[in-house]
């Protein structure tokens, strides 16, 4: 399992003086001394995981590359700054495969003013890789971290959830600035973006911040994409569980103080909704509400690699 | 045609306020605002190319990964902070492999004092990939570049070259401290590590530089792998050939002026062997200098990524 070896991988690199926030978290923190700091963020994306090429555009597969590394800064409420780009290319139609990929990416990186700094572009005969790490910087308040959590703060979430594969894991719009304009504006606890499933990044920020969490299955904001899911693939799994286990959101979670929840819900500052969807809570571990307030045990759900 | 690629992607992407010094160096320069700055180098390593994974222990794979590297900060001489480490694993296996290839990369992480500050592990159904991205910095002569070399300047290189491919291409140490040393007691005009062919990486020194390189054969220290490759094939590839052309001798090429040359070539303040190969020339292009001072065209040969 790809969280159990995160966490062996923890223990067995332990802290570095440089390096005053690591693995565990979406980005990590980098002391370059005289004061001066940087945070890293690294994603690679493989055929047949995280897209098809077979099937998929590959300049939304470039775009993907670079988005979902831009929602890991998100999650840091860092400013993105610089990319490098590795590329394992399949030998046979490489070059014009690379050109598409720059296609999709380049824009992106424009709107985000995300200097392309580098790579290293390679051939093989395996299948499309690509590696993307993104360099920023964080704003006087520090990054975001995980593990800030307390509990009685509110679960606050941008947009909706679930059915992401019908297309919004390509094209979704990172948090960037969302996240960015609410560091400055509001107190933030702790923040992650959902990469993997709600309910399972839910519970990684619960777990970093050592609470659990309650949602409010009423309160979640669902995609159309999740109904549409869910009507299609007509297999018992409701629009909710979709939202709670798809994926691929890339949408921001959040831990706010609940008086600073209720001014930031009110002025709904972002072009995209906030919504409170629960609040962390004293015991580890993971929880539906229900209306009348009884509480059912949620496993968290998502995609983890297999690691055998 | 791997360099036409990069030549491409240089003219697309153009400059940008936020990496002074980006595509067609070993590393990247990034402006973090506020003066200060960061290197930035990334190399993935496929199976089948950089290695063979039925053939080669791990533990090599992962340090070689890091090495290669460390190496290209050195030819920046940048010191190494902080690396993180993206991984593509075959699904069968995988959590023995990144174990196997941890254990060959912390010891070269911890020797350079190198923080592994994180990573992406993913698993899939395609071969090896890793991809380590080295984040630095520059002391305060800056970054050495590949465009620095003046006409007149002697081509000092560390250790020999030349039949790597008989193990040296997993087991050579990054010239690091070497760099770092000769970037402190002495001005370096120019550097490059020799990655993928003494002659190829020296030719792009050259014409980073806006000029040519003239080199004396009889000076060149030829590793001893290089004569016992040569043996062994007895296609008649001769040492220097090898010397020339075999690549992943990760050794520094250097621009020095002639005095600064003399003294360090008198001084010799490294373990390893510093040595004069020729000198650059107004005129652009590559020749082999005989012993009579005649001089031949020489094509750069070494390897690059086949892209169609």
């Amino acid at each position: 399992m790809e969280s159990e070896w995160i966490a062996h991988l923890r223990r067995r690199i332990g802290p570095h003086a440089a390096v005053p926030l690591g693995i565990g978290d979406d980005a990590a923190l980098i002391e370059l001394g005289t004061g001066s700091r940087c945070v890293v963020t690294v994603d690679m994306l493989t055929d047949g995981v995280d897209f098809r090429l077979a099937e998929a555009d590959p300049r939304r597969v470039g775009r993907k590359a670079l988005a979902v590394n831009l929602s890991d800064l998100a999650a840091m409420a860092a400013q993105p700054l610089a990319a490098v780009v590795a590329l394992a290319l399949p030998r046979r139609g490489g070059m014009a495969l690379a050109q598409d990929l720059y296609d999709g990416l380049l824009p992106l990186a424009e709107r985000y003013d995300v200097a392309i700094a580098g790579g290293d572009t390679n051939s093989w005969d395996g299948p499309l890789v690509i590696s993307i790490t993104l360099l920023g910087k964080v704003g006087p308040r520090g990054p975001l971290r995980r593990g800030g959590a307390r509990p009685g703060d509110r679960i606050v979430v941008t947009g909706a959830f679930g059915g992401s594969i019908l297309g919004r894991h390509f094209d979704f719009e990172p948090r960037v600035r969302e996240a960015l304009l609410l560091a400055e504006r509001y107190e933030l606890h702790a923040g992650i973006d959902v990469s993997d499933g709600l309910s399972l990044d839910l519970a990684r920020i619960a777990s970093e911040s050592g609470c659990g969490a309650m949602l409010w299955p009423h309160a979640l904001p669902i995609a159309f994409d999740a109904r549409c899911l869910a009507d299609r693939l007509a297999d018992g799994s409701t629009a909710l569980d979709h939202a709670l286990a798809d994926g691929e959101d890339f949408e921001l979670i959040l831990a706010v103080a609940p008086d600073e929840a209720d001014r930031m819900l009110a002025e709904q500052p972002l072009g995209v909704p906030l919504t409170a969807i629960g609040q962390f809570v004293p015991e580890p571990g993971l929880w539906l509400a229900d209306s009348a307030g009884r509480k059912t045990p949620l496993t968290p759900k998502g995609y983890e690699h297999e690691m055998t």
